[in-house]
């Protein structure tokens, strides 16, 4: 079980996951480059080695590191980034009550980190600082390799053991991945590594469709917390199960504070999305929203560190009718918010209009695009209808302008598709879209559970996953209903990572079925321990197992609940391969070459 | 809330779910059939009838009905088939102790069921009485037609709203179900309605690629509890939240009284795999099994009612050995029993050889083979592996020869498969089993999430039932871990019943998207309680709601807790819809045809 660092009010989860170690990877290229990862240890005298896993959880899962939310993490990427002599630090913007939903005046009792001077930075010159610019130049980053050593981890042990199997329905999918593929990939718009120069805290990851595919965990305040340990701890728990992104939803009050504990905490890219904070501004007008009021939020937040903003510049003014007989309308709340401005202005939405300005904003911080899908299908009967598609061919022309100034790209998918219309999804967005990597939510495969979205949404998951998405946005039992607590945040990220992990299975990728395999020799030869320890849940596992048979002594039984000791197949089937060993496979064989018709005639 | 008719140790789960009716719908070619559905009121003055459902429940939702398991359910196809004058009452075989797992002379404290008489019946001169005998003469039963009714559910209004839509995969699912189509169907091998003689409870349903996609639901007894009341609950739970058939796997003690009492109460068709029970009787020991005790096994539990046994002919002697590699070697309870008596004996499974025997039992009671998949995979290394596909073979020859005895089939599936290796199995199975219904557990999409198995099998049943697959042997959280309880068990079900509908969102099945799009519509207009009570699982919905928002005005409330007031994006949605209906969409449209060439150019 997690144990805290600090028995205090600023404690957040730390520690290791059950019989796992954290391990470090040095780089070639860049020897200063430390990878972190986690390998899980067996039973000891298995004849198993210990199974490397990619390890999203930050410097919370190692014991060796006392972390403090109130210093923020190591700033890792910090000389990586000065190194590349393009960028300066600046006095940045003052904070104003507004940015965090407060009057002129009004004070709130939420602790500021404490920033201790740092200054932000921005690129020299309005110069693009960003992967894509220096991938396109042909310069290889500390991140690319980081991100490089990171995605092959398992595949070294390749030729001796894992077989590559799979349809990866068009990718290019690497043997192995060197830092000249990532920065190919990046180059060509077909990955990104959202990371803003100003959250040097974060590890970096890479988004695309030859790579593993990636998980994010949507987070948001509570109206009703004032502690800053328990936001920051929402984004460590998330992680800790695997997300490999996390965007900050939160609205109202102190967000501006809360973002910036989360940010100087996160090793994971943050995502945001800039017009929620620009409505707070305006005390939720959607027609009072102006370019002034967002631009002004888009600079105080790249100032503060995130990664990448969702953008609904796809909401055209034309598209918006188009939505009007649709069983559920307009479900995204970007997308609403802008639809509702430009109806109220009768104008094409202003994020359009200025695309180019924001472009310039993004390069110089390197913050990655998200572009939403603000007219997604919001329930089966809208899914692939006119609207979305529309929407989408827009987001392709978009993706063309950011990469003409060097701006990393994603693009936000749908919603709710039954499973005979995901396909065309993805590919449709390969062919607008320009291979920019997909990002979907769900997609949810029919409207009729809530309560079990996270399960009618991982069943769409999965499948676009295989099918291409780069990356895909969790849904909690809780979507469509409420507010999801620690249990709900913890079961959508499980869901996701073995939706993610499927999809890698059926993509074919190299060193993903080791996993597998390791768990399920483990599950044959009745390592009971390990089987928990080897599951994207441990403690779930264990505690399931412990509700039958809670003695110790069981976890060394050689039979499980479900069957007992005389039923148990698993044990039948041992006896019968030791009797298959011991020559009786041959003797079968002849046996059946002479005999095997007039069994087979008594059958018939 | 369910309430309980008898307040008594004899007590179940009854009472309607909430704001559901039960309506009975009479036939036409046999006005004496009354087909049961659901119909869910939905809120006065929303404009909306009632929604009608297929409903699994049986009478223990009926609040007109008092059920009491003492007396069991009302037999009421008990008139049809003695109609047919073709079966005759006997004496039976005499329940000894060993059939409850006892030793001679011993005796158990479970309450009797009290038989009242009853004789078991069997056909006449060894005719076969079974719904394919019937349908290859051309005989429409009242079966059928009670088939075709509830298969029908919602069709009705088809021509009114519902569009077709959906890749089906070469199957071929009218716009309207006949019962001279599900004669056909039978006939042809293609579907099955499971019901013995001897379960006249049981409502007709069917199984087959051409018909809504159904689950099954496994129960068992538990070791701790003599509790008759208990066990059948389980059966009822199942059914209440949807499970179209319920196996009965019970082992150890008191499974023929048990299997008693859940017959006489049970509405829906009841699975067994009877090698188990034969095992008990030879005290766990594989190689002590006999034909003789086998076949007396099948007797006894025929003259029960048992609807379809699993029967694990395919684990041929041969394919065994292939086995012996494989990462999880023989994971199904009745193949590795078997492949152990092959073994000890060095013969051909006597089920194999004793097939034409087993027909012959079969046919005098219209019993459904479900053949067993004996070398399913159980890890993902294992799947599609010539051991399984050499039994699929053995599955295909042994379904012409049970059709040659009119005998109805279904095959059972794997198991662990990777998404890419999903429709190679329900391709290969309509090739070599004639199109006879498949009949699948999960399958499981990786092997890394225990505790999380309902959705990693989720994913794949969902898929395999859109490319085919007829009826879904669902999977609980606790596989592989612990035996489900009660919240297990709804959770498995209410699972299933997604995958199950998303399969048919996506075969295109008439009618299907009319819950979606009801529940959409109620989700859209803030009809809380609409949305909750058109939900698979109404109960969990709402008791998700009120965690956040437990206020009784939140049921009314125009925004949910997710967004809260300001940001709910279908509430911004409703008020551009308002905005677009007064004239809006024309004017946005010509303006657009006007200046979107400058929008255009701005964003480039």
């Amino acid at each position: 079980m997690p144990d805290s660092h600090a028995a205090d009010r600023f404690a957040v989860t730390t520690g290791p996951l059950p019989s796992s170690r954290k391990v470090y990877v040095g780089g070639t290229l860049f020897p200063e480059i430390r990878v972190a990862q986690r390998e899980i240890d067996l039973t000891a005298g298995c004849g198993e080695a210990a199974l490397p896993v990619y390890d999203t959880s930050g410097p919370y899962s190692d014991p060796g590191i006392i972390t403090d939310i109130r210093k923020g993490l190591n700033p890792l990427r910090q000389s990586w980034i000065e190194a590349r002599g393009d960028v300066e630090g600046y006095q940045g913007r003052d904070i104003r009550p507004e940015d965090n939903g407060l009057k002129s005046g009004q004070t709130s009792d939420v602790p500021q980190f404490d920033r201790a001077g740092r200054k932000p930075f921005r690129s020299r010159n309005g110069a693009a600082v960003t992967q894509m610019a220096y991938a396109k130049k042909g310069i290889i980053t500390p991140e690319m390799e980081y991100v490089a050593i990171r995605e092959n981890i398992g595949r070294a042990k390749l030729a001796e053991e894992a077989k590559r199997d799979g349809n990866s329905y068009g990718a290019s999918i690497p043997d192995y991945v060197t830092p000249e593929f990532v920065r190919d990939e990046i180059a060509r718009g077909r990955a990104i590594i959202p990371n803003n120069i100003n959250h040097p805290e974060s590890e970096p990851m890479i988004i695309g469709r030859n790579f593993l595919v990636k998980i994010n965990a949507n987070i948001g305040n509570s109206a009703i917390s004032s502690s800053v340990a328990e936001e920051v701890d929402k984004l460590v728990w998330s992680i800790r199960w695997g997300a490999d992104t996390v965007m900050d939803l939160s609205t109202g009050q102190n967000i501006h504070t809360t973002r910036e504990w989360i940010l100087r905490n996160s090793p994971v890219p943050i995502g945001t999305v800039p017009i929620y904070q620009a409505l707070e501004k305006v005390n939720g007008k959607a027609e009072d929203l102006t370019w002034e009021i967002f631009r002004d939020t888009l600079i105080e937040q790249a100032e503060q560190g995130v990664d990448y903003f969702t953008i609904h510049a796809g909401v055209r003014l034309a598209y918006i009718p188009l939505t009007a007989k649709r069983v559920t309308g307009i479900v995204s709340r970007g997308g609403s918010i802008m639809a509702k401005w430009c109806l109220a202005h009768h104008k094409e939405n202003f994020l359009y209009t200025h695309f180019e300005e924001i472009c310039e904003i993004l390069k110089a911080y390197d913050i990655a695009f998200s572009l939403g899908d603000g007219l997604r299908p919001g329930s089966i009967a809208d899914a692939n209808d006119e609207a979305q598609f529309g929407e989408l061919e827009t987001l392709g022309e978009l993706t063309q302008i950011a990469w003409k100034h060097d701006v990393q790209v994603m693009i936000e998918g749908p919603g709710h598709v039954p499973m005979h219309k995901i396909k065309e999804n993805m590919d449709k967005q390969l062919e607008v879209c320009g291979e920019a990597p997909f990002y979907t939510l769900g997609p949810l495969t029919t409207d009729i559970a809530p309560g079990y979205d996270h399960i009618t949404s991982g069943i769409g998951a999965a499948m676009i996953g295989w099918f291409g998405t780069a990356m895909l946005c969790y849904v909690t039992p809780k979507e469509h209903l409420g507010l999801p607590d620690r249990d709900d945040v913890k079961v959508g990220v499980v869901t996701y990572k073995l939706a993610a992990h499927a999809a890698d299975l059926a993509k074919g990728h190299p060193a993903a079925q080791m996993r597998d395999d390791a768990l399920s020799r483990a599950r044959f030869e009745f390592r009971w321990k390990d089987q928990f320890n080897l599951s994207l849940d441990p403690e779930t596992a264990q505690k399931f197992h412990d509700q039958t048979l809670p003695a110790d002594g069981a976890k060394l039984a050689h039979f499980c609940s479900m069957c007992g000791p005389k039923f148990c197949s698993m044990k039948i089937s041992q006896e019968v391969r030791d009797f298959a060993n011991s020559g009786m496979a041959e003797k079968s064989a002849e046996f059946l070459a002479q005999g095997g018709e007039i069994y087979r005639e008594a059958g018939e």
